[in-house]
This record gives C-alpha cells, structure tokens and sequence, in this order.
C-alpha cells in the first residue's frame, strides 16, 4: 500500500519503520529536519512538505504532538489537504482534542478526503515492538481500509466509535492514569512517613484490590525519588488538559483529573515535566516531610 | 494446636472453618449469639465469653469490625487480657487504629501475652476459599509461631514490620484502592457522556497503563450503575478514616484519600453504605447529569 507518515519523533520514527519492514510504499515528512534520516535508511522517501507527502499515499498517518500542530500539518498552507487525493484516508495517531479532530474531518470531507483518529498507549517501547494499544474512531468502512497499515504497529487494534472516540478513549486512559499514580504516591509516602520496607509492602498488597500497572511498575520510583522515563509529565499533563477540555464541553465532572492536573502545573513550573509521571511522588514526599522541598 | 478465633462475621466464620479443617482444636465466640452456629456444627468449641475463649488457646485470633470493638474483646471486663495465659500469642485480623494495635500490644505485654496485627484483604471469597492476602506485623518469633495458623486461611502471607506495620500496610491498600476507584468512575462517566461504547473502551485500554484490578472487575458495575457486593461502601470508608488518622498523626498529605472519603460520606448519608465501594460512580454519573440526582 502507499503510505504517507508525518512526524519522525520518538513515536513515529519507530512506527514507521515497522510499517516499511511490512513491504509498504512510505513516503515521509518531519518538520524538523535530519530527524527523519533513519527511515529514509531503512528505505523511505523523503517529501518536502505534508501536502507533497500526502500526493500518492492511498492512507497518510499524522503522529505529532498537540492540537495545533496537527491542524497546521493538516489543513495549514502546506497540509496535507491540499495534496490528498478523494478517497484517501488520514489516520490522525497523535493525541489531540476530540473536538479539533471531528472539525479536520469536516473540512477534509469537504475535499472527499477521509478521516480517522488512533491514538496510541505502550510507549516507546511499544511503538518499537509494535504492540502498541491503538483506539479508534471513524466509519468502519475506513478502519477496515487502515487496518492492514495499523497492525504493523499495533498488537491491540479496538474501534470504539465514530470520528473522535479513539481521542475520547485516550483521555479516559490518561484520566484513569492519573488516579492510578496519586494514589500509589499517596500510600507510598504514608509507608515511608510510617518507616515500613515499601518493597515489603507493595509484594503483601499487589495481588489485590490496589494491584495496578501503576504499583507493578512505577511504586519502585517513588520509593527510590527516582523518575527516569517512561512517559514525561509535561505529556501526560497535555493528554489532561484534553481530557479537562473534553469535560468542559460534555459537562462532565472530574475532581481526581483537575487535583492532579493542579499538581503537575506545579511539578513542570519547577522543571519536573521531563521527569517520568510517577514524579507525582515528589509533591506527596516533600509535603509530607520526606524530602526537604 | 489450640487455637480461640472471636469474631463470626461475613469474615471471620469462614476463616474459622478453613482452621478447623486443618485438624486444630478450635473454641468461638462472638458477640451476637447464634452465628457461631455454623462453626460450632463444624466441629468448634463455644466460649460464653472472650476471656474464656482465650483461657486454653495458644493462638488466640480476633476478627471484628473497628477499634473500640477489639478494645472491648481484648481489654474489656471479660476480654482477653483476662484470660489468656502467659505466652499465647493474640492475631488482630481486624482492620483497625494502627496506633490502637500498639497501645493494647502494651496492655497485653505487661501480662506476657504477645501480640501481632495481621489484617487481610480479599473479600468474603477470599475468606471461604482461603485466599487470603495477610499483612503482619509483630516480633518474627511471635508470627513463626502464629504461621502455621495463619496458612490455613491466606495465601500471601507477609510480615511487613513491627507491630502495627501490618494495619498500616492494610491502610495503604484502602488508600490506593480509592484512588482506583475513583478515576475509573471518572474515565467511565467521560465515556458515557461522549456516547462511547465502554465495554469497548475498557477493552481498548485494559492492557496498558490503566490496566488495575478496578478496571477490570468493578468498571462493569459503574457502566451498569449497579453496584452489587463486593465491599461495602461504609467498610472502606471506616478503613479510609484509620488511613486519613494515620497520616494526620505522622504529618502525611492525602489529598485524593481525602476527596474519595468526602465522596463516600455523601454516599452514606444517601443510603447507599452497603452497596459495593465501585457506587463511587454514582456521585460522578449524577453530578455529570448521566442519571438523574
């Protein structure tokens, strides 16, 4: 198939790769330039604007990272718009606001240009190995048509509704993650307060009610003061911002969401954002006495 | 071995039963006549008070529901401390004041009865199936000694520390399953007011950095707004109060124990006490305007 990838970051970079390794035509785009060297090594073409890559690809993926962005590749004076053929299909794999994204395809309708959003979760790894958790949203008859291109990412590929819900199914995610890391940071920090071995404790609970991704896998960096990515808290803190947009607009209420959108304001206002987010923990031990502020 | 088990609760009767098809020799008593019935059918002594369910046991386990109830069983004018003799060990299973569990530690000391708090988790099925997550504190002599009582009924059995380190434990547990609780509640009421599917969305999201217990075994009561037990509302809210009293006493800030504990008073006051913890989503369903108030 001939595909289009725009925006060689952490992500992208190894995303596209896996799609070249399946024997598909990609033509690629970065806004900053050398990035996207790698893939052309392993066999990508090089285009020099959205529009210019968007020209022959039958589906054109966009992983980049916020809202404007996306709308500057895709619908600015070089987007993507202004190259795509009818009939092809945009596969917007950023995280963006629900909102901006049903109003692109709109305008890429307009143009008989097609319009999906797959959002991703699993990380560099994932992107790598390309088990990435891919959430969807569009018309079936177009996922069907993507699907061949996102299962050389992804290992679990779920439609979960029309244009926009693969965006709302990531806010969900990033809404529940932020609970997931408060509350581990909570309880690590009353062990430590209490003087008990963390490690001890995190084995004596972990096959229960509290067991998480977040206790398996980052209670160790609280109990260290240690964040080494992992995902950064300024991402994390964006992907909430949509997820609190998203809120506004339905009416919906998240007292959990905004507590810890507050405590990342202040962790990224004093040079945390590129900490993992399991940095929450510093609020919670500093307040708490553990670590000198 | 000899062993005294008071407390014949949803947890404690079958907790009993589990020690008694271990062959030991088994004396009960509770304080609401007739629900030892079952236990004394299946083989067990009854004491017509704990001082006298304490007289002959080595092991002497007490099950019931909050601090000044194991105050009264332990101290009391028939408690414990007037029956047990020199060298029997007591097994607070209850979940309880942490610094409670050292005062009556001291209490029993100055007669020479040893003391560990071993709380549990794992509901009623737990109980029956002794599958129990046991989490102890006390002098390693006197747990050794209690463990091979302990086998009968978990099967994560871990020592933490000194003597209140296991209610401790068990308090980071409720802490960290509020905040489970809570953000899915959350990520479920975004997903219902933007239309999604949320069968799908769980499903979409359940392999990564969301995935929890939670998750998986309670999202499906707050999509459904049903909330059948499980564990009771005002059971993790008595649990809640001993965390928030237990970080108040060390100097810890639990902003999200905080929020979920206001939460849970809410649900309480409305009548929903008994229904299973996961009606958490009923405050964020109704006040997102999902179901009426």
């Amino acid at each position: 198939m001939k595909v289009a990838f725009i925006g060689m970051g952490t992500m992208g970079a190894p995303m596209a790769i896996n799609i070249l390794q399946k024997s598909h035509d990609l033509t690629v785009y970065n806004r900053t330039k050398g990035k996207e060297a790698v893939v052309v090594k392993a066999g990508a073409k090089r285009a020099a604007s959205p529009k210019e890559a968007a020209a022959e690809a039958e589906v054109i993926i966009v992983c980049i990272s916020d809202t404007p962005d996306v709308e500057e590749v895709i619908l600015g004076e070089n987007g993507v718009i202004h190259g795509a053929q009818p009939g092809s299909i945009v596969v917007d794999m950023s995280t963006i606001s629900p909102k901006a994204t049903r109003k692109m395809a709109e305008s890429l309708k307009s143009r008989g240009v097609k319009m999906i959003d797959a959002p991703v979760s699993g990380g560099s790894e994932g992107a790598e190995n390309g088990t990435l958790a891919i959430m969807i949203g569009g018309d079936p008859e177009d996922v069907g048509k993507a699907r061949p291109i996102l299962e050389t990412m992804g290992k679990t590929i779920t439609h979960v509704g029309p244009i926009g819900a693969g965006q709302i199914t990531k806010a969900i995610n990033q809404t529940i993650i932020a609970g997931g890391y408060l509350s581990v940071a909570e309880g690590v920090a009353l062990g430590l307060k209490a003087g008990l071995d963390m490690e001890k404790v995190v084995q004596a609970i972990g096959g229960g009610a509290a067991a998480s991704w977040v206790l398996t896998n980052r209670a160790g960096n609280m109990i260290a003061n240690d964040y080494p990515l992992g995902f950064r808290v300024k991402l994390h803190h964006k992907d909430l911002r949509i997820a609190l947009e998203a809120a506004r607009e339905l009416g919906v209420v998240l007292p959990l969401a905004a507590l810890v959108d507050q405590i990342e304001n202040g962790l990224i206002g004093r040079g945390f954002g590129d900490e993992d987010v399991s940095a929450m923990a510093r609020m919670i031990r500093e307040q708490s006495g553990i670590d000198p502020c």
